[in-house]
């Protein structure tokens, strides 16, 4: 049984390892030929709207999936129409632009920060009117790790913001004073059943995703279930089958929908040593019409991600709990290489353990 | 970094599975071309005896090892004159033959049952006089998974082993009335460091390992610390690096050495998700020189081995706790295809889980 996955990147080689013990095998399809699953599944290299080599890619596949948003639509689309395609495309295409992705949290009646469009130049002050300052000026399309985006505290800061950002459509969102960002990770068989792992806590550094607690401390009852119902509506309306992250801010015990990712996410990588189930494994069973795997935490769980440079891999593998992952990727700067989770029982046991980490990381 | 593995079976693949988060990348030298670890990684396909191709296999590899311990001892020895081997030769040799291995732990007084080699036909009888009745009569070489053994209870029986066996030399063993099977799982690091995981029960069908209990029940801290001392003594015997299994009969609160495996084994998978280091992590550190993870289990694991047939994936992905692993071998008698590890921290919940697993794999 063969599953075919779109993107090789980190999230993909995570699928794989997850899915060779369920007995599958797994066909990347990938542009670049230093991807992170080169070594350990068939690739095949391609551009991917190249519709011959995709047809080549769906022959034989139980499945296909992606592990990267910015899959062109029109691709998914046509792979679709030859193989099982799940999350469905138009989870893909919701995703894909920010402005079509608040539209539609706003239609399921989940709350979002104040947005507005912006489709040229002269309209930027406009719409930062409508949301107020501070704002994120956003492009709609091809974000994703902080990318795109721009932070703008007055009208003077924002004259240059259509240019800065590549005069592409854009969307002003307002800045929200959060206490602090969570994300909840959902997923969704075929058969409709759906599971939910605990709201994970969220830190950004420079825009990417740093480092995740979860469960989340100090997480009320009711905010995990208003996480839930959220996802739940979206996982409805979509139709959806596979693993779904929603990122929120959380502001006086409720929750802002900042974005969503039709896919396995970063803040659920502690799931591997960290939940009874992984977001990876739980993916492919939703795929596979197979039982959901249990979500509930085994302890609690750190992960920091290695970003631009690797500690020293002695000194993280002397760290009590300390679970290295590295993606096999080249070092540059800004560049995901790796991550690392803690696990732990005991909270002291971890904080101890995460101090050590940061210090190596820091040091590297 | 490379590592090379000689045989390409399931635990290869595990090794892989472990070792690809880590960083590594990995080659396999094996003469099937239906290997387990075939959709995984890079292959060297020939016989282990190819000089040549053991030249190839061994170019650019940080470390190799071995993940089936009838690998021929001359090829071992020729590739670690190439690339630093471990386990060490040694280790490889003294477990190849039953009766050194059996003297082996002699001489570093570790007790055993009672053992007589036969080296003809006429010898047979005479041997068993010495062991006394009922006894075990094993070919010295080349035996695994309960094959090349006889029980005899009497002299009448013990006539036609010499040619049942296949006129190879043989050794007769006491069999012992023990209350149970239990092996240990020790691991040293290339700095002399030893780490040991908590003895696990085993229950055999067929001469096959069936079902391991891990950690064993009701283990009193004296009986760990026996079966430690016993490991430690065998590993410091051979400047042993890796993991190194044990399996003792236990009786009257005494440990009787049966086998050793200079590798990765059957009764460790249960730490794949039952402990905080896999068996399959720690070999590879090990190896590389890296810190040995802890070896400490975290709550209660049953690995139960899949021989022969396989249940229906859907009913054992649907049984709480349970974790299935598939080695992607086509389907035979008697033959190893996978195993399910359950794993809980609530023991009845555990033993609820056992028996629907039980319940599957008899109806398959």
């Amino acid at each position: 049984m063969i599953v075919g996955v779109l993107g090789g990147g980190q999230l993909g080689r995570m699928l794989a390892l997850a899915g060779y013990p369920l007995g599958l095998r797994f066909r990347f399809l990938e542009p670049s030929d230093q991807a992170p699953t080169g070594v350990l599944a068939e690739q095949i290299r391609c551009p991917y709207d190249d519709h011959a080599a995709l047809e080549r890619f769906a022959d034989g596949l139980a499945v296909a999936t992606y592990e990267f948003e910015n899959v062109p639509v029109d691709a998914a689309r046509f792979l679709a129409s030859h193989v099982p395609l799940y999350p469905p495309v138009e989870a893909l295409e919701a995703s894909q632009d920010r402005f079509f992705e608040k539209d539609f949290f706003r239609r399921l009646g989940i709350p979002t920060p104040r947005y507005c469009p912006v489709g040229a130049s002269d309209d930027v002050v406009p719409a930062l009117a409508e949301t107020g300052y501070p704002a994120v000026i956003k492009t709609r399309r091809m974000g994703y790790d902080g990318k795109g985006q721009l932070l703008v505290r007055e009208p003077a800061n924002a004259a240059h913001a259509w240019k800065v950002l590549g005069e592409h459509p854009l969307l002003v969102e307002e800045m929200i004073a959060f206490e602090r960002e969570v994300s909840v990770l959902a997923v969704r068989g075929r058969d409709g059943h759906t599971a939910f792992y605990p709201l994970v806590e969220n830190h950004h550094r420079g825009g990417m995703l740093w480092l995740s607690r979860a469960p989340a401390p100090a997480c009320s009852e009711s905010l995990q279930r208003l996480a839930e119902d959220y996802a739940q509506r979206v996982l409805d309306a979509l139709n959806y089958v596979g693993v779904l992250a929603i990122e929120f801010f959380e502001r006086q015990g409720q929750l802002l929908a900042n974005e969503m990712a039709p896919r396995v996410h970063n803040s659920g990588h502690w799931t591997i040593e960290g939940a009874q189930t992984s977001q990876f494994e739980n993916h492919l069973r939703a795929g596979l019409a197979l039982p959901l795997g249990d979500t509930a935490a085994i302890g609690r769980s750190v992960m920091v991600n290695l970003i631009g440079t690797l500690p020293d891999r002695r000194a993280v593998l002397g760290i009590p709990g300390a679970h290295l992952h590295l993606y096999d990727k080249a070092a540059r700067p800004g560049r995901k290489l790796g991550h690392v989770t803690i696990r732990s029982d005991d909270p002291m046991a971890l904080d101890r353990s995460l101090k050590q980490l940061l210090s190596w990381i820091e040091s590297a």
